[in-house]
């Protein structure tokens, strides 16, 4: 039986590279086509010495796929999207051009008339712990951005019950690969070595996903969310620590074990005991998250990781692509963290 | 005119020895002792080889000197500090050991009965932003933690205005020296490297410090904080947001002005306007701070930054001791950060 | 069928560790039995999240096994070893203690008299590269160091073809995690990161390792071998720098085809035609060669690189497992390199 | 009486902000101009925020000084110091520019013909431990590229003393901050970070500079010179280990005392007993040196540290610019390295 053939556009950044090498290691699917402008025609081993065992030239079209993935810009993403929805080839969208369900969101934040709010209707929010059953039969998946991974997967146990009053801080701590591959001062190895620091405070893009979804948990009450982005000198990995008052007082304990219940069986979330560390992630499509109380204040605290790049990108979208496909869920996502 | 003579007591940690390099280049006063238990009887150059020029040699005992710094543990650095109280020895204490005005909190935070509370009532607490005119006759400064630091100067303007609610989150990414310099697994280097985390979630020495102040500052109404550490992989830094809702709706600009008009004339603070690196004040006194207001939730938000071994201690320390003994404050703190 | 049973003496070191990441996702094998003496009686993942899917617990001696790694400091190695192999267990040992073939060299570099001079001769050296055939039946394979892999896989083609003088100069760099997982100030994070170093220059217990191997490939004529080992801030990753003069005028791409020649087939070997980086074998069983002339001086220059905890130990001892087995040597070491 | 003023042309890379930190914070000169073309019209300040303190406006045009740094490229470098020249200022350039005595120098490593051999002829190569009497009258000094101040320092005693033969290989790391401000894929952080690589075998800028100055050492004897520069995951910071054989035996006291003789009274070099860290001179102008003698095959060894922005770059200059002006030689280039 031939293995379903599954694409990726624009393989040059360091989601769709990621991705690359996850579906190269995949048994169930075939990576048969990957595409990126600039270095279309040069062998993609050739860009990354890495990958240098897949053997595929970089071509300026996506070949015939059964699936894509999108790893284009926003706004740029958007037209390949209606492209290949229109061939009839079902999509990941690993840009951000189908997270938000309200077309004016898209003028809002991205500074774009979005060109299809049709597809917006039609697209399933990729993150399989809250959408699993609408991921199967799925023709457009919008994964879902790093940050807002970290962030709803550490907050929807106590929003969806009620738990938690809507007055969240999220504050989340980023390696620098988050930045993508196209270069720039801030991402210059020696301004951002030994060095920390906040930005998008007046707003990041990924704000009004996480408030979406954390509404929709709310039953539509939109929470007042206050999310910092900080970036910090490591390579890979996200570190979340999210705060809210409680509606009502509860222990650690409590919190915990309603955490371990809701994420009871998920194959990639790991309720732990202790504050969990990106380097135990690294690699891996984990998120750990760790739940506790302030013992002074009664606040919840929340903190989780994930490698942003994994659990954060490429790889919830092979966990997408793996439900959309009726394949186990953790096909290809096996690998282990690599530790130290 | 002879210069006044300082010494230090345990100079072998990262404060001990960025007290040397700071004191070794102030041009009024001279750093004649130098204790440290272990390395006792080695040069101080052979022990710090970037210390060479210093010709002193590691003693068991502290000379004579005119003002010491104790950089001894807590609960240990209490009893030095009373041996030189009562030999007429001025003292900067980099410990905790008087930090506390209550001598309760050492035995809920610290696990020790504190030996002497008159001492605790004597002490200084030594941010000079907030206590300068005292510290210029003070016997014992007590020097700031570095989180607190960070932390009172990110939110004393707005406290002391009364313009935030008492209901404050304090983040904070602290640089791997801050955990000092004795070893440990934490701080191994493969399994700091490309690695965040949080700790302490159940309470950090450092909280009763920053509660103690800022209720200091709230005219003795205790505000509920949340104060969560992290540690990412650099060496010196801590980067701390604080988040508060704002008693009465308030711009970012008045905000800052606000800040401006309370920092006026402070050598070492900046405000500034936009969200400050930790590379852009390493290994200088600088503290560098951001207030902003969260457009859509109407918080406060303060990032604020500083080198943990500078202004979070051993410049704050020297800082003190400059307004100790009457000198300009800026004495032997006027180095540039090293950048990049 | 049963699986071969597989155990781990001395888990908690950072080959291990990393042993047992990769013996777990290895298809043909079960591990079956962890020992490790400080964390006997604790389940491998509380002791590292990142095995948390690994269900054994730590045992203070090793269960029943069909072939056991031995990851125990030199000299303990030794007495294990020779205790399984009365067991008629078959072992690698990835320790040094049975690298050298003469007694003698122990008590010179290792400060010990080697307990079994028979076994050492019935040891055969791991590197798969130069003793493929041997490895098939071995009972004792003794693991090569991390320094020797990258040099003497950067070498073996010039000195067994002798086109190079017996005057080599090995000049190496290498991530942090090489100096194992037991903290000292060296590599406590403020210390290591930021830093570069040499070490060992009066002679590196990997030396004598270098000199045997070269010098059984010049055939019996010992080479004049200069090795400086240096630390660079990393985790993972040795770069090795050879020099040597050519014994008569080469061009580089006939140094170039020689390697290719040489190291044809190899699956974990790749010539490559620009100088290599460690990061691009990041967690991955490949070691990269680039072998060029100095074209003012006519001196060979070779560079390699390799993960030192995988080609050069826990995956070098799986491909050494997977021969002894008669699987194939790939099994278990198929993943890419981690990029980013 | 009024300060010397000097200023800097192109301000705005690496080596420009570093002398411009060191010049705002040296007491005998006045920093008055700076300029640099894309920044031009901006305060310093408002580009490099640890300047903020130096009240300059970045300017188009260089205003009247009586010295100037030209911290420009190569080749651009040369008609902005030809142009000085005319007007009478006095100039250290910090480009390659006026390094070689010879103009087909230029041609064959620099690509273009030398405008003015004549100038090449005028210009001392600013290393004060080596020509330090030519420079108090110099007009034009050729300020050292960082890895050959790192090299020549190594190798000039053993070199002048005719003890080694003239076949030298020098292995040297450096850290990122090397390859100046200007961003590229190659110093991207997610590419840079945890990796280590060689480059330039095909032969680097900074050979001919390190030949020539050798060759006037041996007395115009030229030495075969292999030289592999590497980059390695740190800011700041060379590290070289060179390589050669003795001329005849000696022990590695006898080659210690010949340095130390050699190097006796050099404020900035310091002969070390055993290998020297980058760490321990990082943000000060000094240069460690630590040669030894390999005990097995009696080559001679040398490691030698610097911080390439300050020995390697600005530092050195105002150490030439300081000799220029018959100001002590270490004025405003006392600073202790900041450790850790």
């Amino acid at each position: 039986m031939s293995k379903t053939k599954v694409g990726i556009i624009n393989v040059t950044g360091y989601t769709g590279v990621e991705l690359a090498r996850l579906l190269a290691q995949h048994g169930e699917v075939e990576l048969t086509s990957v595409t990126g402008r600039s270095a279309a025609g040069k062998k993609l081993g050739d860009v990354f010495p890495h990958l240098a065992d897949i053997n595929l030239v970089i071509e300026a079209e996506l070949g015939e796929v059964d699936l894509a993935f999108s790893a284009m810009p926003h706004r740029e993403s958007a037209s390949e999207v209606m492209a290949l929805f229109k061939r009839g080839v079902r999509v990941v969208d690993i840009s951000a051009d189908f997270r938000l369900k309200e077309a004016a969101g898209y003028r809002q934040w991205y500074n774009f008339t979005h060109p299809s709010p049709q597809l917006l209707a039609e697209a399933v929010y990729g993150l399989p712990e809250l959408y699993r059953s609408q991921l199967a039969s799925a023709r457009l998946v919008a994964n879902p951005g790093c940050y807002p991974t970290a962030a709803i997967l550490a907050l929807a146990p106590v929003v969806k019950a009620g738990l938690i009053e809507p007055e969240i801080i999220i504050d989340s701590k980023s390696g620098i690969s988050g930045a993508g591959r196209t270069v720039s001062l801030g991402t210059h190895y020696p301004e951002a070595n030994e060095d920390a620091t906040a930005y998008a405070l007046e707003g990041h893009r990924h704000l009004p996903e996480i408030i979406q979804e954390l509404g929709l948990l709310y039953q539509g009450r939109l929470p007042a969310v206050t999310f910092v982005p900080h970036l910090v000198p490591m390579t890979r990995g996200i570190l979340t620590t999210a705060y809210a008052p409680l509606a009502s007082s509860k222990k650690g304990e409590e919190i915990n074990k309603l955490y371990r219940d809701f994420y009871r069986g998920e194959p990639f979330i790991r309720v732990v005991a202790s504050p969990p560390h990106t380097k135990h992630v690294w690699g891996s499509n984990l998120c750990l998250i760790y739940p506790t109380v302030d013992p002074r204040t009664g606040r919840l605290i929340v903190v989780s990781c994930l490698d942003n790049l994994v659990k954060g990108a490429a790889g919830q979208a092979v966990q997408n692509m793996n439900l959309m496909l009726g394949l186990p869920e953790t096909t290809g996502l096996e690998a282990l963290a690599v530790y130290p």
